[in-house]
């Protein structure tokens, strides 16, 4: 079930038999000169679209906005400050823990997302910590590309120039999933360079058009297409194995 | 353009001749016994994407989870507190601001968010007052339904209760724009209750089924098409006079 | 009773047999050429006192600063931004809950309070709603102008350049209380400009001297009687029926 | 002058003159059998109005309601939680400063204010610390109390029983100003215990009427009249020495 | 025992016959032109240390950076806002509570910390005081100079130019325990000015080496012995009077 | 040179020729039935003031108490949340970063701290990012155990039951420098259970001594000597390639 699109008391219903829900959670940031500036919440949200089509999933709406401070040098990025960012993962898994969901399960499309978002469920569980309760809830955090087979496959699909950032496998996901919206452009050096990361106006001079270590133009929708089938099949296992976990 | 499906390069050549942005923005929340739990956010995401399609328009990604914490008694509603909620247009608005975008356009799907977002414009703005500068950017807010001929329309279409939660109007638009998830319930009495809004227990206690004042059963689809061209229609005009606003 | 001219045993008292309590809450901030900078937190304090003396009813002191951001641009406004505010009007009320008062009225002098004083009732409202009780006392906010009668008997006193800052009926309620306080100043246009609220710098230059709309030189102790009577009668009917408000 | 009761064209033309404004600060709390609940806000308004009809000065909106969490057991107390009233005062003291207001002075009539308005000031200049440049204003705390002359005049009256809490020297105070809400007690033993402060369950635990220390009915409205003029004299000497000040 | 260098098990073991823990608490800045930038979290240390050492105490970990803002302009001074410090505080203190402990004493080594940790102290127990319940711990802050016995016998040492800040007797605590560490530096005039604390531009101003009041040169090695001698031994008296006192 | 035992002035001169500082890192928390409550923040600083006596290297205090929520269900332990820790990380490198520091380099001693310190770099980072200005300096978080040649050291030292808590690799570290603090206990399994880390209440529950995965019994003090030998002359090498690094 896609939860935007049903009624609270389908919601109702469905909490009767299952206490799982699947967050898309990214980045609406710059992804190089050929990726979409929405590449980091398209690729969860069309993973988790896909396998609620072929599974049995609930997949709560995309939270679409992360951390993303240091491509704040390129058009169209549109970040939270990691305290912000908490305190919204925060409200989000209250809300959907007020309503009995006990296994809130975030799958991510930005890598930048990963630190503030273990820092956001810290933050969550240590208000019964120090209360020296139960929490009453599991959260989980998946990165797409970290789902079982996804990497390997994506190694196969691009051995040189996949990179960091602006990548040639999200790149193909969201070809896959908007053939109408695939961008050429040209770029040099063919592979970008790879380096630290720190505040945006240092970002973009090392980065100029905003990819690390990727040579994007090697993506194609069929290469996404195959991303997404690995991906929503080990999803749907690794829902169903976190579902399943019992409390110690 | 859909500021989503662009590259950064797309935006940075817009913005060398505009100025202006759309961010839909609504709810994840109840909306009684038919309603989608996505409503308010669909409907101003529906109506700008629409408007994109007809005219000359940026639309930002949907903020799509705002101020409902009225509704928490009913499964599937996601809110922000206030305070976060405000933390967040203020993150949102500095990200576009730093790209040069002078006039931000909020399209709200939610009643319930307009006091917050005002109050969050308000904090961004007094960031200049007290420094005593000027802001640099001017921000509005237009609730779909206060767009001209809207309201009206509503009106002839739906004389009795159109009501102001889980309303007939808002309905007629998803059902317009998603037809496989239109829904349907019986329900008592026809036209809901009206009343003040508090907590969430006291607000399930009033108004048991989700609705205050509505019979959405009145929805068609077909009603929701009308609305939807007349917000589109109006929007565009509103977005142009806003653009061409000149500072004092 | 006015609550800061009481003992602590006076109010412990009065709970055996009230659980009510108003608030007079406004802004210190420009008002015009002619008006008070107190203008709008001497206005509710005015009613409220002035209906403690013709009827039973306890005020609370009055919260005297309120969200004036857009005012910062004429000496002598003092102003908290959205967010502070908020937090100090919960602290406000989680003190007077916390003694057993159920209904807290806040009785409001300035327009540019309401958002963020309805966003600080959400705020406290959601800490009962995340967690699925019961919060335990009401909050109602009513702008004194919006009292039964008020606004009609003012359109009548003032049919033109009643306007919305630096009204005339604001400024005879502070001349009839404050006669020795009654201010004189050419000022032109003699009906103020309307139009767009945003940060102190812009505020300044649309509106040079502070009046938005009105031509407060219309005001006279006599009409602001008036006023004051009839809020005074209202109030005290409101707050009646506020206070036998039966939770659902 | 007194703020509230002034234009905003007449501080204009003050600042021409004068960068000064004294803040009278207080609390809104239990005093004791015989105590006004706003003892602490009303003394130091008192003392700044009786100031300001005696000399030139000018004086703001009194802050009502301050750090008063541990006499929340006694109906009638609000206070604000440190963080809040830090946050609150950041802002008055900015809005001030935005006007070029350079010397700041806060009267205070609440012992239990002291350590949170000088964290407050602490915060305040920490922006300028950080950023190494000047602050630009001065902030000044002075209780009444340690006005030159005063305790010592205290002393005189009250050799006995004047205590740290509900003292008969507030009280007088309020006595003289307000003869009409004078309240009479039977409380034992005539002079109530000290100790520590804590919580408010422990503090109204170990002090069951409120008083720490005194014994109030020893004031007398006369014992007022002479306490404040030597406050008044003490505080136009102060307030004339600080404004006098120059940066090193 | 020093907590950082016992086990889990330990102080389990230890709290079923204690419940009460020592805190030492300072600052890292600028101690004019011979004191070590540690000098006031060092003394509280060294104190509690040696305490440890010849009594039945137990140690938390050294809260090493406190409220230095003013001390910004001199190179090493690190330094928490107030709010930051407060919030930190309270995180120490539930945590300490969360096990059990009933009565914690801060000893203090910075008298810019006083007034931020009495506000932190109120912000903690307003918690309770709001919902009216009672707190489950006692706090307690003591400056290590107001120690019984320890300023008198300073005042005998250095019965001229103690001063302030950078004062011969924490210097000399500093030089008994780390003798590598003595410094040596011309300083003039002999005794260093006195006056107001503002932000840290003013400070560097005002006290061009950093002293305030203070002819540090008498410090020796010695006399630091003295003043810890004195020094643990009413720190072990009073934590002993602290840990027996009952609630009311 | 150890910047708590030196004055401002030596800091000064340092910041002539060099504008690096090392800050030690970790957190006080159990660390199972044999491992020091301090072990992660005396780690780093064991390795760090090492390190200052073999080379150049300026070591600011240790920052003692970090990200430890998890293991609150076990005595000694003192957490801060997440939202508090980035606050304090901020307000120590906005201090250091005031007196030239351009290299901040923060040598950590705990896992669980790594998330919150990278979402504390994003943090202040982005005050810079959304001004589009360059920050000013650069941040640099580094394991100990990450440092070069020591995890493949401490994998030949101890192939088996090395674990991820209460590893025998850093209470060796401990056990070197803290002769007189080894402790012995009996426990089972040899080698404890891993698995998902939660609240702490959850974590007691999966982990009953503390331990994850490890068996640190055994631990020498000289295999912890060979680790800090290998840490020391990485930690050289690292913070002189770090000091070297130049803006893009």
């Amino acid at each position: 079930m896609l939860l935007h699109l049903s009624t609270w008391q389908e919601i109702e219903d469905l909490l009767r038999r299952s206490r799982t829900v699947v967050v898309p959670i990214g980045s609406n940031e710059q992804h190089g000169p050929t990726g979409l500036l929405g590449t980091d919440w398209l690729c969860p949200e069309i993973i988790a679209h896909e396998a609620h089509r072929r599974g049995d999933l609930l997949v709560a709406p995309t939270f679409n906005v992360g951390m993303a401070q240091h491509h704040l040098g390129f058009p169209g990025t549109i970040a939270l400050r990691p305290s912000t960012f908490m305190l919204a993962i925060g409200d989000w898994v209250k809300s959907l823990a007020a309503h009995g969901f006990e296994k809130i399960y975030f799958l991510n499309g930005h890598g930048g997302n990963v630190a503030t978002i273990e820092a956001a469920f810290s933050e969550i569980y240590a208000e019964a910590s120090y209360a020296g309760r139960a929490r009453g809830f599991s959260l989980k955090l998946k990165n797409w590309w970290d789902l079982k087979g996804v990497m390997s496959l994506a190694q196969r699909q691009f051995p040189a120039g996949h990179g960091s950032h602006a990548t040639p496998s999200e790149i193909a996901i969201t070809q896959w999933a908007y053939p109408d919206a695939i961008k050429a452009a040209n770029y040099a050096p063919q592979i970008a360079p790879s380096g630290p990361i720190r505040e945006a106006a240092d970002f973009r001079a090392r980065y100029p058009d905003g990819r690390m270590g990727s040579d994007p133009a090697q993506a194609t929708p069929e290469k996404g297409g195959e991303l997404v089938a690995q991906a929503v099949s080990s999803l749907l296992d690794d829902v169903r194995a976190f579902a399943g976990e019992e409390a110690p």
